[in-house]
């Protein structure tokens, strides 16, 4: 079976071999006589499941011992309510904008702290990241919140920055739903880091936190219990009864990353190999071109999510419509900046980038 | 394949035929290129599996026009906050406590506003239901609370209260979680009904929520937007991104519910009936023993849920070793009340309520 390339920015591709692990094991898991989703979240059958993916997942983004790793609900605008619940201690929280996703953040979390905005892109229409020198830092805010990799803006961060280094003492929140487990993280700098699964990880309905220890126990008595940290680290996430089957398909998703290879590297190393030459691929071919444009300054922009327009924007529905034909799904832009957006997450194979590219020239070709 | 009969409390068996058919369609929905996980939720191709689950989820469970069926995440003890988050405007609510769900339920809604017990029946240890008549309800209540079906003490609302014939103006707001969709629901009787999906209508990861419009709009400032009932309404559960692939794999079961016939009747009154004789044939063979005893008075039993416990307590591990071995799965009893239980939903057929039996019978006339 030959499918088509799937672009989606998320719900998004997953890995071929995954959905047919799955397909394979729908009616009767390793001779267990149940599906994943017919079995007790608190049976053996499935309790080893979720150790197996919780250990793999530590093991892929080298999550060190004093943090935990809880699977909850609700994605990221959920959570841009629960990280402030649970974090903020009702105080100051800095903000740094840069972009529609760290903006919703902010927003929300102005029912239960007092955010402040330490620096924003929005001068630059969130085409390049504020410089951290720049940063106006507050003294006592109870954490920094920053959106790594921007879905929709197509900007991120290449380094995480260093509060401490910036004169704060707070811990840093990321956001990093959108290139989670493309790159390694730099666990020294954070305090919490949350993403939906939908993208890199695995199908919706998932959250992945991974918060240090200490900042567990400091949820606002307003609260749900079902998303108190410390409630779901103290009960394995089991408190509430888990999306198991997502949490399965998220399992299998770890599995295959520890599979691959590049060169001497596997995991995550090797995917981040592939995703720079991913994305690499992908944003000369669009520079090299006066037909397309992508308006992100270079040294910001994602390797995960490529917005790019068409310089004459009349060809947009042609264009799609042709992609469709060749097999390249979903490469619509979103509604709020229009164009295109070609989301190459690790499920994308280089071959994918590759017939795209091959596609985008071929069109320009036809129509410049 | 002879698929043994899996009794778990939940995440619980499904229809063997939707397994088969989420197995088939894993790679490829319709053609589409896509397994269904990996579609844009805001995609022609989802919306439309979102659209038909929530109109044969109305149609099965004839919902009025003037109630909205939502989407959601959390399960029932994400739930316990979001509806007094949503309904009780900070005031006083009245919680019948019938049972492990509905003290929960109280328990968290003190977060929020003034939850009073209106009737109890932890004098009976949860066995019976105290009658409507006896129920203390306050006269401004914003809200009361019922579990319409006990899923750890298997005792199980016959017949919804009339508040209005009780004195009480306020709205009902039903937890049917682990009963939704096994018998029809007198929606004049209801505001609000809420249910985790992972019992008789699909994955853990679904939550439902079937509430009437004139209750939408009044949530407290510190609701989270991602669970504001308005929220969730006006933008068709799509504020944040769905769990996608739970809810396919509940529409294919609601598809496998319209189909079912008992008799002149289809659907949920034909679901009635098979649970009707499946109850009885197993509350029949527990009281027809001295061997095996249900506490719970007989008008109050669970057709869902069946606790039952072995006189003599030592034989527990035997049983369950050889309901293992003879194909019958997950009939442990929950940890807070001991001995066994049968949860007996939907996609239980009555071959495997018979096969329970007489593994029961078989079991008892080795060891009595």
């Amino acid at each position: 079976m030959n499918r088509p390339y799937n672009f989606s920015a998320g719900p998004a591709a997953m890995p071929e071999e995954v959905l047919q692990q799955a397909a394979g094991e729908m009616l009767d898991w390793h001779g267990s006589g149940m599906s994943v989703m017919e079995m007790s979240h608190r049976g053996k059958e499935f309790t080893s499941i979720c150790e197996q993916a919780e250990a793999d997942l530590r093991d892929l983004l080298a999550v060190p011992p004093h943090f935990r790793i809880l699977f909850m609900q609700g994605g990221g605008l959920a959570e841009n309510a629960i990280v402030p619940l649970n974090l903020s201690r009702g105080a100051t929280v800095d903000f740094v904008v840069t972009g529609s996703w760290s903006k919703k953040s902010q927003k929300e979390a102005a029912r239960y702290c007092q955010p402040r905005v330490a620096a924003s892109n929005e001068a630059s229409q969130h085409t390049a990241l504020p410089d951290p020198a720049t940063w106006q830092l507050s003294g006592n805010a109870s954490y920094v919140h920053i959106c790594t990799n921007e879905t929709i803006d197509g900007v991120e961060f290449q380094e995480l920055p260093d509060l401490a280094a910036l004169g704060s003492p707070a811990p840093l929140a990321i956001d990093f739903s959108s290139h989670v487990a493309s790159r390694p993280v730099d666990w020294s700098r954070v305090g919490l880091a949350f993403g939906g699964a939908q993208k890199n990880l695995g199908p919706a309905g998932l959250t992945l936190v991974v918060v240090r220890e200490d900042l567990l126990g400091h949820a606002l008595s307003i609260c749900p219990s079902a998303f108190d940290y410390k409630t779901v680290a103290d009960n394995r996430s089991m408190y509430n009864t888990p999306p198991t089957y997502a949490i399965y398909m998220a399992g299998l998703t770890f599995q295959w990353l520890k599979r691959q290879r590049e060169g001497s590297t596997t995991g995550v190393q090797a995917m981040e190999r592939r995703n720079i030459a991913k994305a690499q691929l992908l944003y000369e071919a669009i520079d090299s071109s006066g037909f397309y444009l992508n308006k992100v300054r270079k040294d910001c922009r994602s390797r995960m999510n490529v917005p790019f327009f068409l310089r004459d924007e009349a060809r947009n529905d042609d264009f799609l419509a042709g992609a469709r034909n060749a097999g390249l799904l979903q490469l619509k832009g979103h509604k709020s900046v229009g164009g295109m957006r070609a989301s190459i997450y690790n499920a994308m194979p280089i071959e994918g980038v590759q017939a795209l590219v091959a596609y985008m020239r071929e069109f320009e070709r036809r129509h410049a």
